[in-house]
This record gives C-alpha cells, structure tokens and sequence, in this order.
C-alpha cells in the first residue's frame, strides 16, 4: 500500500491530534488520563464567557497542577457521580495563530451532549477552549493552560467532570 | 493564482475527506452512494456503547457486504420513513493511530441532529465511529469495517437509516 | 523548541482557517467582522433547503455586497436584538472538490447552538455551507460566495444575525 505513507506531524496536526485525544479521554470517562494531558504546573480553569469577558480571574473549576487535578479525579471517583451519564464532545478546528515564546496559542469552540441513562440527550455545554500548548521534554505536545469558557452561565452542579 | 496549489492528499487529509463525503451523502439523502464507501464485503454495524463495552457482537444493525447493505437501503425507500425528517452530522477529527497490516484504524466522534418537517430540531444521536480504512484496487480510500458506537441505548425504532 | 516549525499553509488548510475564523467572529458577536471575510461584490444568502432544492433564487436573508452587508450589521446594532443570546458554531471538515477558473468550490457541515441568558441552550440550526472561495489581491482567501443552506424551513424571525 505505497500510497499509505505515515500522515504528516505537522504542527497543526499535532494540536488537532491532542484535541480529539483530550475529548476521547473524557468521553470514555477515563478521568485518570485527563492531567497527563497537562504539563505538570499547567493551569486548568473552567469559567463563563460572562466571567471572562469581565477578567474575573476565579474560575468555576480551578487546577493549576497535575497533583489538583488528580485530586479531583479522586473526588470524583469516590463521589461515583459520573456513571449516571455519559458525555460526547464535538471539537471544531482549532485556530493557531502564532507561537509566542516557544508557546503555540490555540483557540477552538466546543459542544458537548449529555446523554443520560434513559436515553434522553441533551445539549449540556457549549463554549471555547483558549489553550497555550507546549513541548514538554520527551517532544509531546501538553497543556500549558486550558481555560474553558462555557457560553452558559448556568451549570449543573452536581456534574463536577471535566469538560 | 499561483498560491492556490492543489491541496495535499496524505493520509490524515484522506480519511478526513472520506469520513466528510460518508456524512454528506446520508445528510442528501443519497443512500444509494453508501454501501460504495465500503469494500465489497465490508462490514457495517451499529450498535451501543453498553454493548460494545460488554464485548456484544450483535449489532441494532448489521450488514456484512455491500449487497446487505443495497438490500438495506431498497426496504428503506419502500417504507418510505426517510421522507419525514432531515438529518445532519457533524463528525469530530478522526483519530488515526496506526496502520496495521494495510489496514488503518481510525476513530471519530460524531453527532446526528435530526430535523423534523415542522422544523424542531433535536440531538439524535451521538457517538464515535470506529473504523478500519483501506485502500481499494484503484487507490480509493474504503470502509474495511465500520463500526458506529452509540452513546444511547434508546432508538427511534421506526428510523432505519444508516448513521 | 526545533519541532513546532510553522503549519503549512495549503489550500485545504486555509480553506478550514477561513471556516473557523468566521464562525468565531460571529460568535464573538463581532458582526463588524463579517463583511470582511467576503470580496468587495461578494454574495452572501440564506435560504433553506427545500427552497434550495426547488432551484429557488431568493433567501431568507440577500445580500451581494460588502456594503449591503454592513447595511445589515447597522441594523442589527440598533436593533440590539442580538444581545439576548449567544450563539455556538460547529463547522465540520470542509469538503474542498476543485478549482474552477481561480474560483474554489467548498461545503461544510454546521450546527448552530443558541444559549439563552436564562442559561437554556437548544439546537437553533443545521445546514451546509455551499461556498466559493477566492484570493483577493492581497492574497487573502475570501467569499466570492457563501450559501447558508438551512435544513429547517422555521426561523425565528426574530432573528436577523448572520449565520
């Protein structure tokens, strides 16, 4: 098959790659394997585009280490909340406009549907991820920063998993 | 217009533009076209993602060639259910891992929305596509085998059609 | 950092840039944006589908110039409707099929979600985008022509923000 030669890793790619690889984690509720997307101080924050046009810095959700963000894997684990439901996100194409200091800017728009254990679905959040992604030492693309900024200002807060 | 080259065909851009041709022709309505996105005994089934996750092999549906499929689509456009509503898929990124033996595994996200003749719209599905992707006697890209993951367990009995 | 070299820039890439930084525009609620993204004379209509399949000219909205465009945004600030809500665009993968005379051809899936102050949000319209897309002199691609193809036949008439 000479025609299926490897795809081609170029930056873009790579960073449509960790995209889809972030919401595959998520979707399939292996919240274990959602800090390793970040470098170890990297900063998660969830927040509402009401809070981020305002420059509020607290966010509803906040982590700026792997170790906080494993702890609220744990919490959650223990809480068992999210087997009642399961989540799909849908990523559009990340805009990657320039690097600035060894740090690529990304930004892209997500929808995600909550599908609950009756079968019934809803649209549960919509909003933007605005990233910062580096190299960390072994070459693979990580999270310096995802802030997600959901377009809602309501949340269901029992749901406590990551988006 | 010099800059406007022909865009490059690698193989992440290919399985992108097959998993974009496969959406649009059911989204038109062109059933007929579907059982042409597979090899001739490929293989298409749906099913849920309970099922999947307990190893099930029975699918909701199943077709094991193109000619169950073709057969497929001749009952549908006898009962004529398809008339009723619309649908539209938006597909995620594929993630495509690795190329095993001539075949490429691929996984993508999708959801469906269905749009019903007085205009209400609804998330009708969601899920992932996972697929095994190969290169036909011509070169063209082609479902070895295409699984579809449904996040639900409930179905609208009376639709049919493939997703 | 030797390995995030710049994305390259082919055509099918800036063709999903183009995509993408339109609908951010328009979700951003920057609607001064949007007459840019099309040439001085370029075409922008929506309609829907059965008036598209019918053959039919006139859209739910028509506008053939930049200028009619800004007419348009001019309008909607007064009107001052379109703080209400927010908007969300998913754009799927572009199908990019060929040039054509220096004009390329282009469509795209899309789901639009509405989210509401009171935090709701609901699917507010599907369809496809039916574009061609040229270099100006600059060498920026812009719409020679976007076509917002709706597959629902109800609009919220109230609604007169672009798509």
């Amino acid at each position: 098959m000479g025609a299926m030669t490897p795809p081609a890793a170029d930056l873009n790619s790579r960073v449509i790659q960790l995209n889809a690889e972030y919401a595959r984690a998520l979707d399939d509720g292996n919240f274990e394997a959602w800090p390793e997307f970040f470098l170890e101080d990297g900063l998660y924050k969830l927040t509402t585009a009401d809070n981020h046009a305002q420059g509020m810095e607290a966010g509803v959700i906040y982590a700026d280490s792997r170790n906080m963000m494993r702890d609220r894997v744990s919490a959650l684990r223990v809480a068992n909340i999210y087997e009642r439901q399961r989540y799909r996100h849908i990523v559009g194409m990340p805009l990657v406009p320039a690097e600035e200091g060894g740090t690529l800017g990304s930004e892209a728009a997500f929808i995600v549907v909550r599908i609950m254990r009756d079968g019934t679905m809803e649209v549960f959040a919509t909003g933007r991820y605005l990233d910062r992604v580096e190299e960390d030492a072994e070459g693979r693309l990580r999270f310096r920063e995802r802030i997600v900024v959901c377009d809602s200002n309501r949340f269901d807060t029992l749901v406590a998993i990551p988006l």
